[in-house]
């Protein structure tokens, strides 16, 4: 194949389709067969990276190269790299008590082998499964996490159990009170935690939302008429393979099987200055700790990008019903666990949407006025977690502002109650027999800032009051109050929490560049208020795996392969000791001031459920901010075209001159009258006065 | 005029442009020609309102009452009550060092006398602007605030000062550096603030965001294409008169010369039965304290509702520049000063938004599906206060949200400085010569509820871990975490302040009627993650102002009348004692616990200017959330018509009867390849396997 650069593909960019399969037949060829439970992308070394964007003609290109973790016979765990250039395997090392990420085949088999294991089916009966009914046993086959009567060394599933009535029924209404253990291994049932107090199958009607079940309920509502988006001349956005260009925004995206988006490369061409700003952001981590301390629920604390993979677990995405207007997709490739490649068909989606007012103004003198509309370009991924999805968007506005977003619907996690027993307050009986146990979502947003350069440091800024009293010269009538910056010199010092009384932000800085007017660094600011903090305590189980969580921002230096914080192979960490950023902040005494470093926020919420979540949930969204502060010399978005604009020497000059550039395709919803105005463009601030 | 019951105003609706003819006539009759502030509908009181809404045919109709304040020669200020019916005075009442809201006419007024004074010429010159160019000083002619020196008797506005070296720049880049202060009964200035350290007018050349100057800056960017939004088939809501009817919410839409948009009697038709929820919802009061405590400069603190009102200062919205779509708008009328009516067309906006996923599920077994989106309604009004403009959304979601939505967008408020001075942290340099003082913007959304009723409770939610420590048998596991409800019994127990840390939020519960399956009550929850606090100290002027802001949240009783939470009259209120919530508060002692209350929570941000927020800043979002929770049987949106679904029976048999109600508008961003896939619907979760 005579390749020329243009078909190279960019060092950032996902495996191939045929980079998946080089990696598998190098390693098959030497190894024989074995379960592939990765083969992805092995990220550039940075310094080799930034010196190929620095100067792709003349630098050497970073190689290719495959990074794989696959099961042998026998359960042997290796970690592996394979160069793809000439196939050759670099690293092949058998890792001892680790076990990597469970694939979607792992998730399928199990119930299988849970329907025809004579203990299940035993158990199933006593709860009041009618004989012969396995078929309509499901279970949701998540690893173990740990459970310290097991340890790491023997890969583990544990199966929460439902049962459907019928085909169509929402097995999560009826949830069984036991919970086999799954070993990969020997592809057995090796126990099942039975609990002391047993809640026979609830026997409460299905409650369903497929159209068959809403027809039976009087059907669906026929008010709603149809909201067309369109795009008649195209998006305003270009794409060259993965790399992307939009309203001065340039970036790459990727797709990692772990994180699902990844982000690369982030400029923003600041009147042909193109300005780095990330050179990769990320959803990293996450973890879903249930609040129920009763056993075994202290093992549903879901790392589901760890432990599953927000880019294994990614939805196909499907115009219309995804997604709305004009929409680029992205696909997806994969290893099967066998050695096959599997690709999901659109990934991810990329579209842009108006975002409302941009800016506004009008002098209240004259109405001279001139209003400005956004855009906003949003790239988008969805992933089903068992019960859960999560859409997470990435969200570009116009003025410099990057607005990571994430909604959470799906099904609740639910877990069997007799209907007249108390939940403690650990859960909520949603529905009848239905507890649905209190639990966090904690995300962890990986920012690896580059604002103008590599070398930045972060401050911690809080909201407070004077420190004068109020009376005294400094402060006579008490209302002075400014912004107080900590400097976060060391990952020691960096580990904080939120505080939202004094508003508390985090400002990523380039130090050495002062802005010309406000001589405040460049920075970005973390402006962060969905921060509740990981509520199992210092010391549980969830403490010790997912220490990312401990805090709402870490900061490490940057080091190449430090990724994921809460470990490269997470499925059974025990925590003893931590894996992961608890390892690369040490002692905590290393600098992260004014060098290379990656920030690790962790935010998220605290859901109690309500019967309104169920049987399945209205989207609960939740978001952030990364903001330019003192980046840009002036607002950035004053060269978007205005919807409509008047000066005061315009309208002096009775209107001449003033600039009506309003959509024209926006209507009145009643144009026969019934109260609206005929709405002619924003001519005058509407004050026409009688007297 | 032979009126039918059909042609009657509804209680709920603001003055008609006759109704406030008539009110002026009947007073200028009795009193000759006097100032008119306000002359606004005087709400109907509660208990006859409650029984006509719940009997309109039987129970008798609230009567149509004027509420007014009104200023007659030598500045004597008089509270007064006109029915409309039978044109009457019912009230007439003298009041004594009070200072009703001020309006746009005395705003307007204030310049040109600046214009011709001879001290402030002196100062003008002095400060460097030409002489001769007085016509090119301009100034917002804010309500005093509140100044010790003068007390509240004389009606008294201080006039912040700049130049604009050409007719059409931006004023607020050339402060200059004193105050004078105007006298309204004399329309004199009597006395200018003038600062120790003098800062002369600043050299710097202008920036400007109107078209003319960016095109000298190289012109407006090019590659934005149209986005368009239509409803071919009409919007889904129906209005009539000023109530409005959307996917089960019913409420009716006022406007209020203070709050702006007020909406009243919001129900929801749950399967039939219309349930209250709010009997009425605004923002009730706001307060933007500036940070600097040097003098006058503590005088920055504007309630713009109660000094300025968000009524009197909306704009008239347009189509396509302030709303796009399919739009409904509804006009305001409100006095002139002199006695006159003036009508903002389009005071208010109301359209529908595609609202993305609204819920959405796919079982990994089978890739069974289900995906919906969602709908928002959306009513909306702008008002510019001075430099600032609030773009203030009330967003009605199909799960029973309500979402509240301010968007800060305008100009900063500037001040004069030494472009090598420090500005001690209390602003920025966010332009050469311009500092623009920290700040907050506070508001006050005023609640009052009717939760399945009028007798309500508020608890406070927080989100704690188990007391029981890691290792103990009832926590073993340590991951223990359950939400701690504390009623908020009186309304001293009610003033409560937000903590991030527990994810804080407020349950505006009826304690009567407990969820079937949750045996929780039904309930409102206050989902606010925006919540600053007051940064002036207490005991600091604003402090004593604006004791609304003291507190997130405070719970009174219903009483009528009791509408705006820093009194009737705020501009010149010493806050000695402080007016409206505290006097309503009283000793605290009052129960609050299931009866007719009213909660009024602050939140906002806090400001820490930046160069990019100059010399127009982008819109900066804030929300919060009303969030329905154990007060549906289920998930309410469940017949809401899917774009997609298919259940496991369909599946195996081989899709039939699989529902595709996918909007067929949206399309490939490029049809034409460029790696984009042919995007079918979402039939599969895409997962082709290859091997």
């Amino acid at each position: 194949m005579g390749s020329s650069v243009a078909d190279l593909p960019h060092p950032f960019d996902p495996l191939s389709l045929a980079e998946i399969e080089t990696a598998i037949t190098t390693v098959k060829k030497a190894h024989g067969d074995v379960f592939f439970n990765v083969v992805a992308l092995h990220e550039p070394r940075k310094a080799e990276m930034t010196a190929w964007l620095a100067a792709p003609e003349t630098a050497p290109r970073p190689k290719r190269v495959a990074d794989l973790a696959v099961i042998a016979p026998g359960g042997k765990v290796y970690d592996a790299l394979v160069t793809l250039d000439e196939p050759k395997i670099i690293k092949w090392e058998l890792l001892d008590g680790e076990q990597p990420i469970i694939t979607m085949e792992e998730l399928q088999l199990v119930e299988h082998i849970v329907r025809s294991d004579p203990k299940v089916i035993e158990q199933c009966i006593l709860s009041g499964v009618p004989e012969g009914e396995m078929e309509k046993v499901f279970c949701d086959p998540w690893t173990i996490g740990y459970d310290e009567r097991y340890g790491s060394s023997v890969r583990l599933q544990q199966a929460f159990m439902y049962y459907r009535p019928n085909i169509d029924d929402c097995q999560y209404t009826f949830p069984l009170d036991f919970c086999p253990i799954y070993a990969a291994d020997k592809k057995e049932i090796i126990a099942i935690d039975i609990p002391k107090v047993r809640r026979p199958l609830s026997k409460a009607p299905p409650i369903n939302y497929h159209p068959a079940a809403v027809e039976a309920q009087g059907g669906h509502r026929k008010d709603l008429t149809p909201i067309n988006v369109t795009q008649p001349e195209g998006v305003s956005f270009q794409v060259k393979g993965r790399e992307i260009e939009w309203q001065n925004w340039k970036f790459h995206i990727g797709f990692s099987y772990r994180e699902g988006i990844v982000l690369n490369n982030i400029t923003f061409n600041d009147k042909g200055n193109v300005r780095p700003i990330f050179f990769r952001l990320s959803l990293a981590e996450m973890v879903v700790p249930y609040g129920n301390p009763e056993h075994p629920h202290q093992r549903k604390h879901a790392l589901d990008q760890g432990e599953y993979g927000a880019g294994y677990m990614a939805n196909s995405l499907s115009l219309g019903c995804d997604c709305k207007g004009s929409i680029h997709y992205l696909d997806a490739h994969f290893p099967t666990q066998a050695g096959g490649v599997r690709t999901i068909k659109n990934a991810i989606c990329i579209h842009e949407e108006d975002s409302g007012i941009l800016f506004k103004h009008t002098d209240f003198r004259d109405d001279s006025v001139i209003v400005t509309r956004g855009r906003k370009l949003i790239v988008q991924q969805i992933f089903t977690a068992a019960n859960y999805e999560y859409v997470v968007a990435w969200v570009f506005h116009q003025d410099g502002t990057i607005q990571p977003e994430i909604k959470l619907t799906g099904i609740l996690n639910t877990y069997a109650m007799d209907p007249e027993e108390d939940t403690h307050g650990w859960g909520t009986q949603v529905y009848p027999g239905v507890n649905a146990h209190n639990h966090q979502h904690l995300f962890c947003l990986r920012i690896d800032p580059n604002v103008d350069g590599p070398d930045n440091t972060v401050f911690m800024t809080d909201a407070v009051p004077s420190e004068a009293p109020v009376g005294s010269p400094e402060n006579f009538y008490g209302n002075g109050f400014y912004a107080k910056r900590t400097k976060l010199a060391t990952t020691g010092e960096a580990m904080t929490q939120y505080n939202g009384a004094t508003s508390r932000t985090w400002d990523i800085c380039n130090t050495s560049k002062l802005h010309p007017y406000s001589k405040k660094p460049s920075s970005y600011k973390l402006v962060s208020r969905e921060v509740p903090g990981l509520l199992p305590k210092e010391g549980s189980l969830v403490w010790k795996r997912a220490a990312f969580a401990r805090h709402a921002v870490h900061v490490t230096k940057y080091r190449d392969d430090q990724l994921w914080p809460a470990g490269r192979h997470v499925p059974q960490t025990s925590g003893e000791p931590s894996k992961g950023i608890t390892e690369w902040i040490g002692d905590g005494s290393e600098s992260v001031d004014n060098t290379d470093i990656v920030l690790w926020h962790t935010f998220g919420l605290t859901h109690f459920p309500a019967p309104e979540d169920f049987p399945i949930m209205p989207a609960e969204p939740m978001t952030l901010l990364l903001r330019p502060r003192h980046f840009f010399a002036s607002n950035p978005v004053m060269d978007v075209p205005p919807s409509y604009s008047s000066t005061p020497s315009q309208l002096l000059a009775n209107g001449s001159g003033v600039l009506d550039a309003a959509d024209k395709i926006s209507k009145l919803a009643f144009p026969n009258g019934n109260g609206a105005n005929g709405a002619s463009c924003c001519s005058t601030n509407g004050a026409t006065n009688g007297n």
